[in-house]
């Protein structure tokens, strides 16, 4: 039977908030069996941004990532935010090792190619260092990864948050019993968006097509949902939704995915 | 015999020039054997302070780490700086991994005891992790420090980076035979300041008393010195300082010191 391993992604709205991520990392310490964190990076880059007169370019509603707007990224996600969440785990007891995909080649990417838009210096994931993630994860320590991966020829490149964990997971399955966590500040995929409490404990592919015909999955919650399904039809066992309170072991109330 | 390890230091000015900075990773990467990056931060951090109205302040000639420079050297050298140069050394086929102390809870500090200065976040060193850096040279992987240490509570500190490679040098010495590389922008110890080719090729403690009674080592180059004896009287086999091109191997003019 393959070892249990927890991959972890916590979104920018959960780092922003101080007792949030004090809490968040509290639970994420806690957790047992092998881990790795996967982290957003939230308004701060916006802000710094802002503070700098760097322009956020958006094209049709996405961001382009200009070589300042990746700089800015560079310095928030790889520098401020993951050495800060690497030093309170390691106060917490866990032995965490904060990572960029350039770090020990951990993800390898290229440049999305141009079509309709020049989406500037953002990266589609080629693959997954599963062997360097693996002897990292034999000593006991507990990777914890910034949204940036890189394209072996010198460029950091900026990459979906949610796409890195679940390439990582799908990365890890052949080795490990993978199980995704998508940690937000919601208690899970809502029947109702306006009611908080209205969480969708299961969802598999029927009931997932269903969900679609009746749009009650939809906007921000789509691509999303498409990560999941992605995974588990790449081998990962288990994609799971949920706020913070997920990882607690007494917690319900989250939604489970499987095919 | 232990096996070599090079530590090899590279300084603010190198850093800041992308020519120099190119040079210098790549006869880093070609440098044969196991080995250790320690880098500067620069005038990067300040100027990125500047923009952002965070005023660096000094007390008698030296800087204070406030909060606010904390988090800007977070950016600057744990991630702009850190990630960069791990992208270009991969690009260059060295399987690089940037690291601050608090990563694999590798360098551990203190915050300095406030005497007649509070330098605020400032690290003094009280141990290196030579065990994870071990395992990690095991794996043909090549750690690259930024100047950032942790105290294990939670917090980061800044560190001077002299001082990590030598801490660093020393704390590998029981498991490898250590050499420390301080590479700046001269070509080495100078006799005549005003004369760039007036390297010192060799020091030793004798050599060196000589040479600080006849004030030839003064200013800027005591605290290196001290930095290089206190590496060699615990364990640490040789020093050299120099430009990029010491690491070449048919380089003469750079200065080497032992006991």
């Amino acid at each position: 039977m393959k070892q249990q391993l927890s991959i972890v992604k916590i979104g920018g709205n959960v780092i922003e908030n101080q007792v949030e991520l004090e809490q968040f990392l509290l639970n994420f310490s806690k957790l047992e069996g092998l881990k790795i964190l996967v982290h957003g990076g939230g308004k701060l880059a916006t802000k710094l941004a802002g503070q700098l007169g760097i322009d956020s370019q958006m094209s049709n509603g996405r961001r382009i990532t200009d070589a300042k707007s990746l700089e800015v990224i560079t310095m928030v996600y790889g520098g401020l935010t993951n050495k800060n969440i690497v030093s309170k785990l390691q106060a917490l007891g866990t032995n965490a090792l904060g990572l960029s995909g350039a770090d020990g080649n951990s993800i390898q990417a290229h440049k999305r190619p141009v079509k309709d838009i020049d989406f500037g210096f953002v990266g589609d994931i080629d693959g997954i260092n599963a062997d360097f993630l693996n002897s990292v994860l034999s000593t006991g320590i507990t990777p914890v990864f910034c949204a940036i991966s890189h394209d072996g020829k010198g460029q950091l490149l900026n990459t979906n948050a949610d796409t890195i964990a679940s390439e990582i997971a799908i990365g890890m399955s052949p080795i490990f019993d993978s199980t995704l966590y998508y940690c937000f500040e919601k208690k899970g995929v809502l029947k109702d968006v306006e009611d908080e409490n209205s969480v969708i404990q299961h969802i598999n592919t029927e009931t997932y097509s269903d969900l679609l015909q009746q749009k009650v999955i939809a906007d921000g919650m789509l691509p999303k949902m498409e990560n999941c399904f992605h995974a588990l039809n790449n081998h990962v066992s288990k994609v799971c939704i949920g706020d913070i309170s997920m990882l607690q072991p007494n917690t319900k109330l989250f939604t489970t995915i499987t095919l």
